[in-house]
């Protein structure tokens, strides 16, 4: 525990710029965690209206209370489109929540890659909501970067899922055409590509660009959409690729028991574009 | 302008709490204009992030770079679903920007029933790209209470917009059962009632109960959802409310032009009820 929290015994505030004039606040009570490694600076707080944040280099990654709308909005919609995925892959996630998303289904095994092993050993001992699935027997983790891992390997997936930071910075490799056109020769047949793509509102120029070359490396390429409530703009973009998988086609199996956001209805519906990002990308 | 701006000649830090330890800020350039009324205090600021922003009571009503997700929102739906609208009434909606929604159709006259009379001015005179409607000879301005109002009026509508503050404060009672019967009855034959419903996020618990008392009033009565960047949680709720129109039935005109969120994918897409509120309320 930090010593300033501690000896004031007062909540300290945590801001997030999500433009260079605007951002959250939050006030912890507590910092749990904090540790530089090679790769970033981890820090875990305990807050009151978030329950635990964790915070990468000062940006908000994830937080108890609202963390199931990114991880679900993730996962869901390829794990439902696919009729019966067994081989998942997941690059970075290091917190542990899209792993938690993907054993709702029998799957046979779950690569996760993360390139700090210090975020997995963070979340397993602070974050135990997110990172109970790690203890899975199912579950293979490569520390590694995900661009290299993805080089290197010859194994094929039928659902791959980069869970990655956002595209300007340091997982920005993880954008970009060249990244993609690999992670596409890592699919099995029948298999599909779910990754976090930003915001809408603020990353809307990305958006676009990425498109044009996603379109031209998958016959369904489509980006869909989840509340996100800590992160910038309060909604997110995701993107569902495939040679083989329709994402609107008819879905023939039931959602899993226990999720909060996602259902079959919220499934349809995220594909929805809104009209901003139309004439860039439809 | 404020002294104390003009005088430190640096941008002042505006914040809204959103729970009692958690919300939104932003720099603002400049204090455009600040005003206490018999009813809130008033205040506009220039900011970096959005642009101008309206606060009442020091909480965020409206900002120019992200009001287009609520005015459309709460406005489209209605006026799509609906054959021919052309009796419109606007409860609340001082700042301009769902009259300007209502103008995008060849509606025959718009009321708008504002409780404080200095909104509407603070909006003519520092939020053009919203207020400009006012100007509009189709537009009828009520400075009255919206509750008082529509208990004293006979006319009927064909659409009724409930643009009002949040369910907890002053605006409660415009989200109470009383209300809505006596809406009802102002309601022409095929009218529609959209109103804003608060955050799913943060208000759960008063959307549950008010859904259980407006399906008992309407034929039809739907939540639906969409972004709103600088509200609590990042996404807002809304009511549709007929006796006559279902909203998700096909739509058969197609949306003015000139939106920026709004079309008629997300018209559908928007009605997907989130997990987290689907047992209280389905």
């Amino acid at each position: 525990m930090s010593k300033s929290f501690s000896r004031r015994g007062k909540p300290a505030e945590i801001r997030e710029y999500h433009t260079a004039s605007s951002g959250i606040f939050f006030l912890a009570r507590r910092l749990v965690h904090s540790e530089q490694t090679p790769f970033q600076r981890i820090e875990v707080y305990e807050s009151d209206s978030f329950g635990r944040v964790l915070l990468l280099d000062g940006l908000v990654q994830t937080t108890e209370r609202d963390e199931f709308f990114y991880h679900e909005m993730l996962v869901h919609p390829a794990m439902m489109a696919h009729p019966n995925p067994r081989e998942i892959l997941i690059i970075g996630g290091g917190d542990g929540g899209a792993l938690r998303e993907v054993f709702r289904y029998p799957v046979r095994k779950a690569t996760l890659v993360e390139i700090d092993a210090a975020v997995v050993a963070a979340a397993r001992d602070f974050l135990p909501s997110l990172a109970a699935s790690f203890r899975d027997p199912r579950v293979e983790i490569q520390i590694a970067d995900g661009s290299r891992f993805i080089q290197e390997s010859c194994r094929r997936y039928d659902i791959i899922l980069v869970d990655s930071s956002d595209p300007v910075g340091p997982s920005a490799v993880l954008h970009q055409r060249g990244f993609y056109a690999r992670l596409k020769e890592r699919l099995k047949s029948g298999g599909i590509i779910a990754s976090q793509a930003g915001s809408p509102l603020f990353h809307q120029r990305h958006l676009m660009k990425k498109s044009a070359f996603l379109k031209k490396l998958f016959k369904h390429a489509a980006y869909y959409f989840g509340p996100t409530p800590t992160y910038p703009g309060g909604q997110w973009c995701y993107s569902f690729l495939s040679d083989s998988v329709n994402p609107l086609e008819r879905i023939g199996k039931k959602a899993p028991p226990g999720l909060k956001y996602y259902n079959r209805d919220i499934h349809t519906a995220a594909f929805a574009m809104p009209g901003f990002l139309r004439e860039g990308i439809d």
